[in-house]
């Protein structure tokens, strides 16, 4: 697959959907400007509306619509972009994603199901309402299309005059680093970083993408897949990233950081690129040129609701 | 006064100390984009710290420090800059200003003495210990050196390729929008944007800068001065602006827009420019592009301590 030309396509596909997301350049005091992309403020609070408008406007979408089954950002992009392109959409939400992500999904006014249990039991609903109705399922990460719209974040942030020779990019199932990586073809660094209570790419590099881990924290409800996708980890074998780790505690001080030197209040999984940063798990050579994904802001609570 | 000089030189002596903020264009849905700065971003969680660095860095300090009375905002920047550049220094705050505010204050390590009662009883203890001490006092908004400082805001805003032929501003005492004015020399339509509860320049301009307004609102604590700044006064006389009043449902309600569109969590004074245009208090002409200043966020309370 020609990742670049997919990704390319995906771009203008896209443009008038979503919301080109501001760059910047902060000291957080580690004597090296660190460059961010404040992916966090894209429509429904997280990159994933790029792969989910790239998806639904690149193949045929049928009468019964979309259905995803989603913890929360997911669910809420395939809702958001199933409505503004006049589709019905259908979201299995599991009971754990936790009230702010349920309503925000809510809001987009798509029909929602919440399924008690894991995410396992709103995936098999899904797959029964797909079954059943004929409604196109959208993954959340393992996808062709998926991936080139979540390519799209980099290829905007190189127009956009991104300097860095390294990116720290959060990963979950691996659609937004697929992308990435798909996009800058071993042009940059790429910095994977994960919780270390959701370690789903590190463990697939050692033991293969068959690997299944148990995922937890306070990130799990955005970077808990249990198991990596395919084309992910295919571009992460292909071009090399550089696997971190890094523990809760970094998470939640990486969170408080960008709330307090910059007034961005983000979600968990939106802090953990920066907190491979922060606490050293990352440790950048002298002269080297750093940027960060942030990548959601979902929180938990609401901070309006309070 | 040549304001441009003085604001290029602002913007030379600042340019280590502050954040270049972003800018973004959003449609929210009003059918025209919308340029937006993140001033909210800046050092502090407002525009002021720009004025206070500008003042330190353009005048001799004396040993005793710094000294200012503040309900939040003003107090937080000359505290944070202060510190930046080795001064002491000593805030002055009013009980009313609210625990986040005084919490962000303390934060800079600044000495600090909460005052009970009104305003006034600040800046009176704040007098007293200029005299007393021979500290510099800080005004929050009526100084040369606080409106060239504040006016490199839209100075670097054109740099980073404002289109727009009119912007919003909020208004508290003057400074920021005298600022903009000074700068813009009536190049673009400003707008100033203030509370029905807090309506200090649409008073002056009817009524003259000695005009003394009750204030009040969800916005108070930032943009509630009692009187107009001279300068800023004088500048709106001079360059023209049009006044437009939003009442507090209308700040509310943008406050919520810049959640729920942007994942921006701002203070109620960050989100009243924005109110006049998505409320219809300010009605833009057919093709007439407008930008919207975005001024502060020390919201209460703190989202990371709920």
């Amino acid at each position: 697959m020609d990742w670049r030309q997919e990704i390319d396509a995906a771009a203008g596909r896209i443009a008038d959907h979503v919301l080109r997301t501001p760059v910047v350049t902060v000291d957080f005091g580690l004597g090296r400007p660190v460059e961010l992309k404040l992916e966090q403020m894209q429509h429904t609070g997280s990159f994933k509306a790029r792969g989910a408008f790239n998806t639904l406007l690149s193949q045929p979408v049928p009468p019964a619509g979309v259905v995803a089954a989603s913890g929360g950002n997911h669910g809420a992009a395939v809702a958001y972009a199933a409505r503004r392109l006049g589709h019905p959409a259908h979201i299995f939400v599991p009971e754990i994603a936790g009230p702010s992500k349920i309503a925000l999904i809510r809001e987009t006014g798509a029909d929602l199901t919440v399924v008690s249990g894991a995410y396992q039991n709103a995936l098999d609903a899904a797959r029964d309402y797909e079954a059943r109705t004929g409604a196109m399922q959208i993954h959340a990460y393992d996808a062709p299309a998926t991936l080139a719209g979540q390519g799209t974040v980099l290829r905007e942030w190189e127009a956009q005059g991104l300097l860095a020779e390294t990116v720290l990019i959060a990963v979950g199932g691996g659609g937004l680093i697929g992308g990435a990586l798909g996009w800058l073809q071993g042009r940059r660094k790429v910095v994977a970083v994960e919780p270390e209570l959701a370690p789903t790419l590190h463990r697939a590099m050692q033991d293969g993408p068959e690997a299944e881990v148990e995922v937890g924290g306070v990130a799990a409800n955005a970077l808990g897949a249990r198991r990596i996708g395919r084309l992910g980890h295919g571009l992460a074998l292909r071009h090399g990233v550089t696997s971190v780790l890094v523990p809760d505690a970094a998470i939640l001080e990486a969170r408080r950081r960008l709330w307090r030197d910059l007034r961005q209040l983000v979600e968990p999984a939106g802090a953990a690129a920066l907190a491979a940063l922060l606490s050293g798990a990352y440790r950048p050579e002298a002269g080297e040129r750093v940027a960060v994904l942030i990548c959601g802001a979902n929180t938990a609570p609401d901070p309006l609701e309070t």
